[in-house]
């Protein structure tokens, strides 16, 4: 408690994993006034073909960027 | 912004899902009176074994009704 | 089975949301392939002060947007 | 109608899971006074590199505690 | 961790969301081998107004129950 | 894109919840590879009354921790 869920694209490596999951705890806990150890982070990873935005999956608006 | 999470049991084909965030997004912007490009949608696909209606996993309802 | 939840500012009338529930329903279930009294949908409705983009409250880009 | 979301980490057997979600639903009926049937369960099952508590993955707590 | 979200319609009492909480943790402790003090349960209230099923939200559906 | 849930107990200040979305929508864009401008932030605020840990609500533990 507090529990942060962040949902983004698939493909970040384990150190990003690593620092992002470090500096938004420590955001949360300096500004929530939590003890760092409370707050808990779950990583809710997706591809490309199962996130949309403006009706288009998001494997479709790279493929059309690229031609 | 606003953001739409569907969740379904895994199988749909790509263009199946290319339908459904198009239609959905259309509706929401429509209804919500927002621009489509705003819209965001994210299909959460779970297994069969991962979800459960009536304390039964889905699995489990599936063999069930074959036999 | 299957469910939605759409997150959107607060604001909408009664009506809009009639109108959203059953549109989204109906592209859920043309998509999906569900019958659409199995399609459940949750509006997470929030105040302009519990959301942000870029970094700013909605409340305070509103401000901004009017000075 | 209700839906119980349950997030934890993988790595449970198939029959964990189907008495987790029998025994949650019978809790969840019992004490909100609906119908077993109408409680749907979604796992929600992560891996530990995508789960942090106090800044640190639970991968990265794992491997500490072993050395 | 473990976190469990029910979603479900505003109405119940604090006895009953006690009893709840209490129970659905003791079935997740169980059944996923860890402390019950480790389990955290949110509940996420709706109106009537914000949910709905086959189209219809729950508030419609209660009208025309009654009609 | 991406997206960013944080559930907590009510009772931050507007100025608390205006640095809590700045400090983790910079930590989440530095990390991420990704423009501020594109994550999007949604406090989840919650009543003691219906947020539990170890299976009693956070209201009783206040409550018992003033006894």
């Amino acid at each position: 408690m507090p529990e942060v869920y962040i949902y983004a694209l698939q493909g970040k490596t384990l150190d990003q994993k690593r620092k992002l999951v470090k500096e938004v705890t420590e955001a949360v806990a300096r500004n929530l006034d939590v003890a760092e150890d409370t707050v808990l982070i779950q990583l809710m990873e997706s591809s490309q073909e199962a996130k949309a935005k403006g009706g288009v999956l998001f494997s479709d608006r790279a493929t059309a960027a690229k031609t």
